[in-house]
């Protein structure tokens, strides 16, 4: 009615859902313990006067021990209301609407709607076959003016992990702004000793955004951090973010997660062992997986399943993944890797409706 | 360096000062008294997994709470990351860049920045003398061709209250989306029955915006919501907000807060007769006061009394008020009404830089 054009002709992102009851939860790619006691007591010493008072408008604390943990400045340290905010931030501080932004194909279902409501159009650049980083990324993005690029790595929803490496020729190549969503970077294998942080240096042009929401247990509080040059990250920090973007709560559990990741690292621990756990069992059962290194697997059910159904069957049991409507990923599911019971639901339920619809096949 | 030219070019709102420490702190209007006991159990009763997963993206229960306070259906409620998230989302959903924004002047300092870094000229219609809103304002923003107005009301920093009738006309008259900014609105005296939210059945380009900060002591969660026809609240809540804007804590503890109003109507009453008693004393000492419907009164120092000069004073005493360097507001002082012993002290501290700039006067 009043809204401008071009937001009522698109669609908004559709978060997966968040059934209550007993169910098995494998779809929103959450931790599969919940925070530690550090960040409990943390929520216990909360006081009423703290929530009378605004907050900190700077997240300096927060800001400094983010800085800490990676060896940065605080002021290469930007806190935001998750992830989705700094993906947003970084859209409206770079990129004049109309301007292209470059992204990978499949990728994030929100780099899509945010270009849409800003609006820009998508340079997009296909995965290869084998779900590796298109070694035409940069050019494409560069031929179609993208001031941006959002990319996700370890890439999702395949799980595949580009080295620190091809990440520094990418944005060595690309003109505009790069924002690396590493996400899901806490689950990458510790022997790959895999570091993009030490770029900042050298990348004028990288924005690395992490959130706490996955490798730390708190997606319910909406917290997130940016990390780059100083310039980079200026704009955002003091002109674009809403002034207080981060509740004290978000700002107080947060210091406690990054002060406590000895609790945290037992997550990650356990969702490699499980990773390869549930990898190899599903292979048994003739279930193709991709090889990942995020806390999810893109699963592609045998030939006579239709991934759909598979789907309706397993939400049918109480089981809850994720099957995305868009090319290459209508044939599959993804798959968060849950606790050990979780897990093992998860496979007796596929079983079960593998087989069943072999059976009608 | 790889901002926007017109965000490099700008300057971001600077918030009233967080000042740590044993400090007498009037400066950014929060409540005097802490949230109560049903929001702190509400606090204490968040378990760990609910950080763990990720919050309700509809905050269905907080929207519903909202919508049976205001006799209004949960479709025309949308909750946000405090009321400076509603006010950018009004601009990204309704304004194309370049095209104007209505505003009063003065008015609060976010509204220039949004318009700003969207950006979109402002069309300013100034306060009248005695600060009630201008007749004119709705032809001037229809003949900039604004398609937003974003005006509080009671108005800030004067605390004058346009009555509904007025707002009504104001609304009919306009051409494009209001956004009635009632941050204040809990301080208004009851007996006035001043009551808007009648206004949405039948103005649909009228967006009412509400905030837990000040009325409700809870500024440090970051929680707001906005209340408005179906059709105005669709686009917002389905599109242009980040899908999990609002966190699980403050989705809880916003309900215990609406379903606690007793617990924060006593700070209404609180704050509406130390703003009785605290402008009597200012007019005893020979300082000017607006009539103030608000949580704050906007204070005239007497004529050889510079405003900047005693705002230095008073901060030097550890009292913080709030100084605006802008037309009309620079010779004046915005200050919170507090707790009565706050109050006292800032009467106190007032009284002795008064006297001494007026001895070296």
């Amino acid at each position: 009615m009043f809204e401008r054009d071009h937001i009522r002709e698109m669609q908004g992102y559709t978060p997966g859902l968040q059934p209550s009851g007993a169910v098995i939860k494998l779809n929103t790619n959450e931790s599969p313990f919940a925070p530690g006691p550090r960040v409990m007591a943390a929520l216990d010493a909360i006081r009423p006067t703290e929530l009378q008072r605004y907050p900190d408008p700077s997240a300096t604390v927060f800001r400094q021990a983010a800085a800490r943990l990676h060896g940065l400045d605080p002021n290469q340290v930007v806190a935001t209301n998750g992830g989705d905010e700094l993906l947003r931030l970084a859209v409206s501080t770079f990129v004049d609407p109309g301007r292209a932004i470059g992204v990978v194909t499949p990728s994030y279902g929100v780099y899509s709607v945010l270009a849409a409501l800003h609006p820009s159009p998508l340079s997009e650049a296909p995965m290869t076959e084998d779900w590796a980083l298109p070694e035409e990324a940069a050019t494409r993005w560069n031929d179609d003016g993208a001031q941006l690029a959002l990319l996700t790595n370890p890439h999702a929803p395949s799980g595949a992990l580009a080295s620190a490496e091809t990440i520094e020729q990418l944005v060595a190549a690309f003109q505009g702004v790069l924002v690396l969503d590493e996400a899901y970077v806490d689950f990458v294998d510790p022997a790959l000793q895999h570091d993009v942080t030490a770029l900042i240096g050298r990348c004028p042009n990288l924005l690395i955004l992490r959130t706490m929401s996955k490798g730390y247990a708190l997606a319910g509080l909406r917290l997130g951090y940016g990390l780059g040059d100083a310039r980079l990250v200026e704009p955002i920090q003091a002109k674009t973010r809403d002034s207080y973007n981060v509740d004290v709560i978000a700002q107080r559990l947060g210091v406690a997660a990054l002060e406590d990741r000895d609790h945290a690292s037992l997550a990650w621990l356990h969702v490699r062992q499980e990773r390869a756990r549930v990898a190899d069992e599903l292979a048994r059962i003739g279930v193709g997986v991709l090889p990942s290194q995020a806390n999810f697997l893109l699963v592609c059910p045998p030939g006579s399943s239709s991934a759909q159904d598979l789907y309706a069957g397993l939400v049918e049991k109480g089981v809850f993944v994720r099957w995305f409507d868009a090319p290459r990923l209508r044939d599959k599911l993804r798959v968060t890797i849950g606790a050990r019971q979780e897990n093992d639901a998860f496979l007796a339920a596929l079983r079960d409706v593998v087989g069943s619809t072999e059976r009608r096949a």
